[in-house]
C-alpha cells in the first residue's frame, strides 16, 4: 500500500474535538487505501507551558533535561490520536522517537535526524496497522538519551519520514490555508500561492514565515518529497493548500513571491573589536559551538586597528550569545570594549526566484523603505532574498509598501 | 557512598516551589554523604487530566495507548526536578523507565517489575553523579512499550529501586506526616503510629488508606526495605514519620492499630447463577483475564440449583467486569438472569495484629456497628483484619464508632 505521510500541527490537536476532526482525514485517507504515517505535534500551548517551566527552572537549562522534558507534549498527543483512531476501528498505534527509532546526533534541543530506522512501523504495516502515529519533533540519540529537534520540528519529523518511507507526498496541516505572499494578519492585500519553489520557501521559511520549519524545506528539496500545505479546518474540497516543489513544475516565476517578517531576530553589537585576521574566526567559532544561529553580519571599517562587529541572532539566544562572547573575551581569544544587544528591531525580507534573473529589485526595495523614510540598520543579501533590520515600530508598515511596490496583490493563485 | 532512595508524591512535586524545596531535602542527604535515588510522581492534578483526556477519547482505552500517555507526566517532573538539583551545583540527570531500563511485564496498565539494571545508573554515580532522579510509576516492556504500574505505582517504584540497589532507607515523601489510625479527616481523635509492621500496613494500604501502593509494601517486606512515611511539608526536624517495618522491631502490637475506609469499592451481584461444580472458576476466571481485582466473594445458599454470587471490585472496573461476565455469558460459559452493580457502599476494615492472639475482635466489631444502626451487607476477614461493607451514608458513623470502640486515640505514639 502507499505510504502517506500527514502532519498536524499543534492547533490542529488542541484538543480532543481537534483531534478528532483531524483523525477523520486520517481515516479518509485510510479508506482511500493509504498507509497512514501521522506525524503530530503537542497540543497548542503545551510545549509552551514546559518551556516556560523549564526557563524559570533553569535559564542556562541543560539541554538533555530540556529535551526529556519538553518531548512530553508530543507523545500524549501520540497516544490521544492512535485511541481516537482506534476507535473509529482503525489499526493504530503510536510511537515514541526512540521506539521507532528516529537516530538523531546529541546536540540537544536542535539534534538532526541522522535515520529512521523503518524495520519496525513496516512491519506493523505487514501485520494490519493501518496508520503508526509517531511523536513530532523528538529522537534518540546514541546515548540513549531523548532529543528534540528544535521548535518547529515536526515538520521535520513529517518530511524526513516521508523520504525514509518513500511515501506518495507530505501533507502538512496547520492553522493556514497554504502559503501566503506576506502574512494576512499584516495586510489583507495578502494572496494565497497556488504553488511555490523550495528555494522560495526556504527562505521565507528561515526569514519567519512560521508555516514550515526550514530545515522540513530543506530536506524535502533534497530528497525531492511532495509538500503540501493546507489547514486543517477548511473543509477538504476547499482546501488544497499550497504545494511546495521543484522550480521546474511552476511554469512562471515571480520576481517577489513573498514578502517575509520577523520579530525573534536581536541585533548584536560587538564595539571596539581589535581588527587583526581571524578576529571573525574568533567570534563567531564560540558562537558557532554555543549553538548560536547567526544570521547577518557587518562589519564596519576599522579605524585605528580597532572596528566594530555587528550580527544578527534569534532573540531567545542572546543570553547565550553574550555569555559564550564573555567567556571568550575572558579566556583571552578576542578583545572588546563593550557588548550591545538590541532586541528592538525586526527582520524584513523580499523573495523570489525570479531576483536571479531581473535587476533593480534591491534598490526598488530599499527606495520604498526611505520614501516611507524607515532607517535600514543591516543588509544582507542572497541570489533571490534581499533582508534589511530596521526599527521594529516600522515592521507592519514596512511589509505594507513592500508587498504594494512589488505588486504581490497582483499573484497568480 | 550509600545510597538512598527518596520519593517524592504528586502534591509534594505540584509546583516549581515545591518541587525546589524537595530538592532542598535531597541537597541535604547529599551534604550527608549520601549516592541519593529521587524517585517522582507526576505533578498534582497532572495525571488525573491525561487519565481524563484518555477517558473522554476512548472509554475501553488501548491499556498500551493509555500507558503512553499517562507516563508523560512523571518525565516531565523527572526533567524538572533534575534542572533544579543542577541548580543547586549537584551532578544530576533524570531517568525514564526506558532509559534505566525497569523491566516490566507486558500488563499495561498494571504491570510488574520484573527487574531493574542498576549498571547504567551505578556508572554515573562512579562517574560523580550524586542524585539519578527516576520517573516513578512506569517502566518498559520486552516489546520496547511504555508500561505503567498502576495508580500509585512510584511508591512500588521507590522500594524496587531501594531493593535493587540495596539502598539503606526508602523514604516516601508525601502530603501527610505519617501512618494514622484512621483518616484525620474523620475523627479528631485519629492518631499518628511511630511504626507499623509491614502486615498491618499491607492490609491498610490495601483496604484504601491512601498513603502506600499496596505492591510497594508487599516489595518492601519481601525485600525487608526500610520504608519511611513522611511529610514533605514539615521541617525536616519535626518530621520524623511513621516507620514500616517487620513485626519483630515492634515492642507491643496493638489489637487494631487501624480503621481503614474505601469508597471505590463496588458491590456487583450475578442473580440466579446456575450452581454447578465449577461455576466459581467460570465466573471469576474471565475477571481475573480482565484484570478486575475482585477482593469479596459471597456465594448464596442454593435454592433450585440457581444461586446468587456477589462479589466487590474496584469502582473504575465495574464497566470492564461487566462486559468480561456479559462476553462469558454470551459464550456460554456462563448463565446468569441479571448483573447488578451497586456502587452506592462504602468498605471499612478494622486492621490489627494483635487479632491474631486475641479472640472477640470481629463480634466486637459487629455490635459496634449494630449499636450504631449500620446494616452489614458483606463480611471478609483474615488473620489480621475484617472488613464489611455497608450502605456509603454510613462510612463515616462507622469509622468513628469502630475507632472509639478500640479506644485507638490512646495508641501509644
Amino acid at each position: 500500500m502507499p505510504v502517506l505521510v500527514m502532519k498536524f500541527g499543534g492547533t490542529s490537536v488542541a484538543s480532543l474535538d481537534k483531534i478528532k476532526s483531524a483523525a477523520e482525514r486520517v481515516a479518509s485517507e485510510v479508506s482511500a487505501g493509504h498507509s497512514v504515517i501521522v506525524i503530530v505535534s503537542a497540543m497548542a500551548g503545551k510545549t509552551n507551558e514546559l518551556v516556560g517551566w523549564v526557563n524559570e527552572t533553569s535559564p542556562l537549562y541543560d539541554a538533555r533535561e530540556y529535551d526529556a522534558i519538553v518531548s512530553s507534549g508530543e507523545n500524549v498527543t501520540a497516544g490521544l490520536m492512535a485511541l481516537t483512531l482506534q476507535e473509529m476501528d482503525i489499526p493504530a498505534r503510536s510511537w515514541q522517537g526512540w521506539q521507532v527509532p528516529v537516530i538523531t546526533t546529541s546536540a540537544h534541543s536542535a539534534a538532526r535526524i541522522e535515520e529512521i530506522q523503518t524495520e519496525n512501523i513496516t512491519s506493523k504495516f505487514k501485520e494490519g496497522m493501518r496508520v503508526a502515529v509517531v511523536a513530532g519533533f523528538q529522537g534518540v540519540s546514541d546515548t540513549d538519551r531523548t532529543t528534540t529537534l528544535g521548535r518547529g520540528g515536526s515538520d521535520t519529523t513529517a518530511v524526513a519520514f516521508a523520504a525514509a518511507f518513500d511515501a506518495i507526498r507530505c501533507d502538512i496541516y496547520t492553522d493556514v490555508d497554504g502559503i501566503y505572499t506576506t502574512d494576512p494578519r499584516i495586510t489583507e492585500k495578502a494572496k494565497k500561492l497556488n504553488k511555490i519553489s523550495f528555494e522560495e520557501m526556504l527562505e521565507l521559511a528561515s526569514l519567519g514565515a512560521k508555516v514550515l520549519q526550514t530545515r522540513s524545506v530543506e530536506l524535502a528539496m533534497r530528497f525531492n518529497v511532495k509538500l503540501r500545505v493546507l489547514s486543517s479546518f477548511d473543509s477538504p474540497e476547499i482546501g488544497s493548500g499550497t504545494l511546495v516543489c521543484s522550480e521546474e513544475e511552476i511554469m512562471e516565476s515571480n520576481v517577489v513571491s513573498g514578502i517575509a517578517y520577523s520579530r525573534d531576530e536581536a541585533k548584536m553589537t560587538l564595539i571596539s573589536v581589535a581588527d587583526r585576521p581571524g578576529i571573525a574566526a574568533a567570534i563567531f567559532g564560540p558562537l558557532s559551538e554555543a549553538g548560536i544561529n547567526v544570521d547577518m553580519i557587518i562589519q564596519n571599517i576599522a579605524e585605528e586597528g580597532r572596528t566594530d562587529m555587528t550580527f544578527s541572532c534569534p532573540t531567545d539566544q542572546v543570553l547565550r550569545a553574550e555569555k559564550a562572547l564573555n567567556d571568550a573575551k575572558s579566556e583571552g581569544e578576542i578583545n572588546f570594549s563593550q557588548l550591545v544587544a538590541d532586541t528592538n528591531v525586526a527582520k524584513i525580507s523580499a523573495v523570489g526566484i525570479g531576483m536571479r534573473s531581473q535587476s533593480g529589485v534591491a534598490a526598488k526595495m530599499f527606495r520604498t523603505l526611505s520614501n516611507e523614510g524607515i532607517n535600514i540598520k543591516v543588509i544582507a543579501t542572497s541570489e533571490i532574498k534581499i533582508s534589511v533590520l530596521v526599527d521594529r515600530k516600522y515592521m507592519e508598515l514596512a511589509v505594507q509598501s513592500l508587498h504594494d511596490a512589488f505588486e504581490l496583490e497582483k499573484v497568480a493563485e
